[in-house]
């Protein structure tokens, strides 16, 4: 999917040692990208406080399909929309760009349970959350 | 699946930043686990040269499921199986697991396409390789 | 120092985004190699409690000179020792080797000031974590 | 020092891994900071091609003092200057911000060897590179 699809778009340098022995982003690095992009929206829009907030949002699953690789010092766009949510999940997708290209070099999902801080049961994504989820859908 | 299913099992200990700050191991990390796993056979067994080999293996897409927590100090077991080989790709199946438990804490699976170093196009998995890998079916 | 110095001595495979794009572990990460060790420890014999704890320790200095390259996947050692034990600080010494090698690849240190959870003021050491350190002098 | 003493300062936003589990950035990722503003500008400045320039930087020494947290997902400016250029070894000094700060929260030094890639000794800093960070002294 192209950059438009997606309605939140957060920019993310990469960082010298993001980039493994074969000169290259590492995969695994793509997954900090995907949730930074996601827990950024979710503090700045969805309130949520990671410090003392009752609910927390936990990962169940993730996924990654690597188009193309991304290399320090490129700086990499992260799109966020929401796929499917639930009553108290979320499913995310994500696509990650080069900055000032079109075509996706990564695209992935990943899912968000929301949780009990302290239980750590899962419960009803609450209010400002969902409103905030819903503007991504 | 259990760890017996899986033919080749290492040992990670967990690091003090791989702890976030919900107190358990990011899920990014995870993914670190994989690789980890997945390289340390192909150079151990497989005659991997990740500095000067002419075919290397590159992620082409994976996924994880997060059944329970790790926390650090807890040390990791990380079990490997080959689940499908082809021409010029292979796909791992990954279980990791708390030290000293019986059930997955996560299960994944993780593609790499065998590329050549200098062009990164596909090319047949070499002989050593896939007779390591093979042992992993 | 040679490792006979290190009262205390950990062993901590290297992982494979440990390696950077010159082909050896990154100076970054040599320093998570410190606060392994060093908060494995203070976890297991000092009986700090990194969840719930009254008091926990956070770095205000620390200081590494690299001597020779690590590579993944070989086996880092990390040795442990107490420098200076202060009334609510400590300074660490920390010398890493390579499995089966005898001279040290990194010399470095590090100091945590003890400080209350909520407060994140200064607090005298702890009866115990002050028993366990002793015995790293 | 404050921020008009570093010639070139980059942004550097943090991410939701480089939090611990005591809420804030890890000591560890500041020195990540450290060789990704350092980088950045070897190669936009200096013509350094970590890919396959003949000469590249390696880390000799580094240090650092923590002076305020960091958290995610602030945003981190990285001020940047050369302490000492000698032959073939350069000191850089850093110091880190959060964005609209004035107070450095951490500063630090950092020393690069220049290498001939294949033999890894000691050579002449090249004359681009020279004239690159003679800019910031």
């Amino acid at each position: 999917m192209r950059r438009a699809a997606y309605p939140y778009v957060q920019t993310i340098p990469t960082r010298w040692m993001d980039n493994d022995v074969y000169g290259h982003v590492n995969n695994v690095t793509y997954y900090s990208y995907f949730d930074t992009v996601i827990n950024t929206w979710l503090i700045r829009e969805g309130g949520l406080d990671i410090h003392a907030g009752g609910q927390i949002g936990l990962c169940a699953e993730s996924h990654c399909r690597f188009l193309a690789p991304i290399e320090f010092p490129q700086i990499v766009q992260a799109g966020l929309r929401v796929e499917k949510l639930g009553r108290s999940s979320v499913r995310y997708g994500i696509g990650l760009f080069i900055e000032g290209g079109e075509a996706a070099v990564a695209e992935g999902w990943f899912v968000h349970v929301f949780v009990d801080r302290a239980t750590r049961l899962a419960v009803p994504v609450g209010d400002a959350m969902r409103a905030a989820l819903t503007r991504l859908l």
